[in-house]
């Protein structure tokens, strides 16, 4: 069915013949192409909402970048906003909403029993119509935020330097912090199962925050939830993505799923150490690389290539491209990686 | 001469009847008597350069909160103004620079050999008051930014969530890099030396921003600065507080200083396994647990004080305390250490 596999290959440990590599956010502000579909719109909310504008430009780095795998193009808060706690996404400022979730008669305000098929049918339509217009060249990931990081945007209502206000919420609040996480984790579950049946290949889940919680405090509010979404779907090539968690290594490199995302910080011979040849290995090159001379960004990729140990690798940054990167760069670190002899 | 010396005992290794207690940012807007001062004045700026003003807030958290040493009220951002980089302290925004070092010819503006002493005449006054205001009480603490970070702030003339242009710097102009970071430390090595003359008792280096590199990067860049400063210091009490470098910790742990700052992300027993009984650790509750109830900071400060291995611990947030905190609740908490038996 899908001509370029590789991806989906390394997900599964399976033979390849080169590393696959695509970036997170390849769809988005580098490209003018996509610049130009967004500043034909009123604003973020409806490229998102949009299926055509969703598909046109989760396409656009498939075509003009040359990546392994297409990711679609969404916002992890649509799971907030389809529990009742709607956002907006304010220029140059980020998320905010209106309401936030601090008190039991707050959480108690959320919409219950949602129907997700009908609350978010602007992904699923996206993702078939990619499906479809990528006519099976690679594959396609779809994403959900993970359960703390998305309590974290809906307790503090923006976002935060130290997001304390969530932190604050843990301790003052423990037990209605775990009413709110399995809420988020249910829905959640729904939502990626619905992305699997819509079309999605793989999945990938962020936790941005994971860094600022300590292993013990991860372990109970973090890890604990993103289990229970990696047992949900044992089929789908699953990569778990804790930003910053690196005294979690351990503890996430239990998690029932096929691959583990390394942020820039994380040492990926220490992360291999742990997984084994368990688990598949996601990144790490540090975004900011990507600012440098064609000869540094070759030479630096070529130096992370070259640690790898084993085959079980997908190639990315440690965090999302950096929106002020020149896409020709971005060439450099594909054409690299595509051409380096495994 | 120190009536209250548990703090200096602690950072020698020497033997303690209980551990030692103060706050990151203790003197600062959680106190209202600190607010009263600061409202009286045109800036943050006129605080930290009116020897009389800081003395004042300096000794406030002694005097209101019993801690167990006292820190200079200041900013780490007076070095590079000293430089010839001036800073501006915006309200709700943090602090900007006008002009940015990010060529050789920006460097090359930098104003060189200069007088410490007379630059930065307010920070040794300021001590020097403090010293005969705190009669003997407790111990004094100097302090100053780490290389790496005010490169950052030099650099990207704000702040920032990645540091992006900071860490583009170290990989286009690695060179210029390491001449701004030898510059840097030699000024601070000149200042520092100038706090202990005006009487401080024992010293700290913050480096905020070392969580953002990668453990090579953090240890070219960071680390090799950060130990020529200690090596200038082999009689003072001397800790080094590096933000988020969890995977460091190693490396950190071979430093030729007496004390290492944890956050509250880092594993205490990781770092005393680390550290044996060479080092004394510093740190590391969770700002957040402040935000809980009298019964909940107890619990979560003895969960803390039970798990040390080791009398050689100075207590400590893992981070600054949050400016929104209730001073009572940073009473329960340093009475919680002072009453608990080891």
């Amino acid at each position: 069915m899908i001509q370029n596999d590789l991806f989906l290959r390394a997900h599964r440990g399976e033979a390849i013949e080169r590393y696959p590599v695509w970036l997170m956010r390849q769809a988005g502000r580098i490209l003018p192409e996509y610049r130009a579909v967004r500043s034909k719109l009123s604003g973020f909310k409806e490229l998102v909402e949009t299926p055509e504008f969703a598909t046109e430009v989760t396409i656009q780095p498939v075509d003009l970048l040359n990546v392994d795998a297409a990711i679609i193009f969404s916002d992890i808060l649509v799971v907030p906003e389809a529990m009742g706690l709607p956002y907006q996404m304010i220029e140059q400022k980020g998320p905010w909403f209106e309401n936030t979730i601090r008190s039991q008669q707050e959480f108690d305000r959320l919409d219950q029993q949602i129907d997700v098929q009908d609350r978010l049918w602007y992904v699923f339509e996206a993702l078939k119509q990619t499906k479809t217009a990528l006519n099976g060249r690679v594959p396609l990931i779809g994403f959900a935020g993970a359960p703390w990081t998305i309590l974290c945007y809906m307790v503090e209502g923006k976002g935060s330097k130290t997001f304390s206000e969530s932190r604050k919420f843990l301790y003052t609040q423990p037990a209605l912090a775990h009413l709110l996480l399995q809420r988020i984790t249910d829905v959640t579950i729904a939502y990626l199962k619905g992305q699997v049946a819509a079309g999605a290949d793989a999945l990938q889940l962020f936790d941005s925050w994971a860094g600022i919680l300590g292993d013990a405090q991860y372990n109970e509010f973090g890890i604990k939830y993103i289990s229970q979404i990696c047992e949900a779907f044992p089929e789908t090539p699953l990569t778990v993505f804790s930003k910053g968690a690196i005294g979690s290594l351990p503890a996430l490199a239990q998690l029932p799923c096929t691959t583990l995302g390394l942020d820039w910080n994380m040492d990926v011979n220490v992360a291999r150490n742990l997984v084994q040849e368990n688990m598949t290995l996601q990144g790490n090159l540090d975004p900011c690389v990507l600012y440098g001379s064609p000869q540094i960004i070759e030479a630096e990729t070529k130096k992370m290539l070259k640690s790898f140990k084993s085959q079980r690798h997908i190639v990315n940054l440690g965090h999302g491209v950096y929106p002020d990167i020149d896409p020709e760069m971005v060439k450099v670190f594909i054409h690299t990686v595509q051409n380096y002899a495994i």
